[in-house]
């Protein structure tokens, strides 16, 4: 196939005149040798044009500086810039990763864990995981995971209830007749669910009239599409000629529901404030910018990978000490103040 | 830290009372035993509850079933729908992926190819490279390109120039006075070169007044924004009255259009019709949805691991037979018509 031969350690024994216990030591423990044989050895790669072999690395000390990731699709902007991120952290901290896409299948998981944990990778990222944190917990891998239900399991979320306060407060601060905020029916559970909190926490609070529709199910576009139109119906009807002030759970419905409200009234109407919640780009890109609640993703995969950064290290040492308790990291939301908001 | 004991290959020839050299055989060359004694042996792994080390199992037949991928980022959202149907072939073909983004930028993309070269990835998938293809038919590993300059690699790519002949064939089928076309300066050896290709050669064929405009740079959605913002203005002037037809580079520019249409006349104005590139997710969730030319991005996923497969396996032969030519893969698009593109 016309590939070069590879040069061994023998080759770089004989071109140097050390042993091969020595090159040997260069590679897995540098700082046995004097800086001047390290120098030596040095140049003799470059002469030689070694190229490293990892894998024949790892199996001398056992670190295959591998990070599996499992997470539901790449569809949803959420995912795919929080992997974006993640994946941007080998500058600094040089793991490599190794992907599986879930599709939030419990079985599929499992045996993508399974195949990770054969080519021994030293930690795992598992973004919106179905399989239960105490299942997870039993791995005995470093594990962080990024959304759902964590109790057994250390992870990074955003802070969900202060977002969802953040998003309440600013339609308050219209003088909203009306507060309402439109989610799925998700488990209390959830970190996701303090978005819910949040809102009727400051509602009760300062008193404001308020109504809750748990019912998306968001399947899919076109499902998210017919539910919001029934509901703007239904706001339009009972809240007639009152300020509404709408806190939806992620941007992508929010996008649905300005359009639906644009085309049935032929410009955005007055009476409607929306805040969307991830600072997705299609809070940006439509066609009147969309308030939102910002995840700060780039934070997030960072707290992410040092939270597994640091088990894994922990590991390494002679004794290590395990975590007495999963941490739970939580990032600050950051609101955004954009078009559909902006109201008397 | 708790964890098992791993079972090793001696643990399994005492329990079967094979030899270890009979129990390497089964996992390295299965067909050189009986079917009887591959049952033993199964049944053992079983109840032995071995995990397999595939690292080790590498370093015995050299094969590690990495694919390594280098993209330019995930946040557009044609590169992760790509990526994600990429994974996705894990179910049919059981190669892994090691990923980098690559920010488009050729040192980085140097870097990373040294680093998978380390960990002796059996091949590579680039997209959107920036290093010419001529060094990266030079590493001597298969690769597959999309998108961008392919003269030495073999790439799989959408029929760009179809898509162009669709995308003008739709706007000319609706008699527009004139049409136009909006793309980037890009580079005539680059296969997204064809959609420009394709529309001047329809308007020549058929005789239709028309005008492109290649300035788009698009560095920012905020450029875009500018730019395509003096564009409209300059088409309202010079050609009012007139029935417009417009094949833009992509969807994301295509929703940007017709948002400053919808603004700039308060509804989008009959005079106009819109046809996008991509068929991303921002067409359909546009305030009107925008017709597109689709890109069947898994069938291009999909050739694209199958064509990088068949090299590996070539190369696995005892006697393998390099290609004699790069091979180019071209996918037929699709056209989707929507309302921007509904008029008499």
């Amino acid at each position: 196939m016309g590939q070069k031969k590879n040069v061994t350690f023998n080759d770089i024994a004989k071109y140097t005149n050390f042993s091969k216990t020595t090159i040997s030591r260069y590679f897995n423990n540098p700082d046995s040798l004097t800086l001047e044989n390290q120098e030596i050895i040095a140049k003799a790669l470059v002469d030689l044009d070694y190229k490293e072999n990892k894998v024949a690395r790892i199996l001398a000390n056992g670190n295959t500086e591998f990070i599996g990731i499992i997470l539901p699709n790449l569809f949803n902007n959420y995912y795919s810039e929080m992997l974006d991120r993640i994946l941007s952290t080998y500058e600094q901290f040089g793991y490599k990763f190794l992907i599986f896409i879930g599709n939030e299948n419990e079985d599929h998981e499992r045996s993508y864990i399974d195949e990770l944990l054969a080519y021994k990778i030293e930690g795992l990222i598992i973004l919106s995981h179905t399989i239960p944190s105490k299942e997870l917990a039993g791995l005995q891998i470093p594990i962080v995971t990024i959304e759902r239900e964590d109790t057994y399991v250390c992870s990074v979320n955003t802070d969900n209830y202060m977002g969802g306060c953040q998003a309440t407060c600013l339609l308050a601060s219209h003088n909203c007749d009306i507060l309402i905020h439109i989610n799925s029916s998700c488990d209390k559970k959830s970190p996701t669910y303090g978005r819910v909190q949040g809102f009727i926490d400051i509602c009760q609070e300062k008193h404001l009239p308020h109504e809750v529709y748990l019912k998306m199910t968001g399947d899919t576009y076109e499902t998210a599409q017919k539910q919001l139109s029934e509901i703007v119906d239904n706001l339009d009807q009972k809240y007639a000629g009152m300020k509404k002030g709408i806190f939806i759970s992620n941007d992508t419905q929010a996008n649905i529901l300005l359009n639906i409200l644009i085309k049935k009234h032929k410009c955005f109407p007055e009476d409607y404030l929306i805040v969307g919640f991830d600072n997705s780009l299609i809070s940006r890109e439509a066609i009147i910018p969309i308030s939102t609640v910002g995840q700060q993703i780039d934070k997030i995969a960072y707290e992410a990978v040092s939270l597994l950064v640091e088990q894994m290290n922990e590991r390494k040492k002679r004794r290590p000490v395990p975590l007495k308790e999963p941490v739970h990291k939580v990032i600050t939301p950051i609101l955004i103040r954009r078009e559909t908001t902006e109201k008397e």
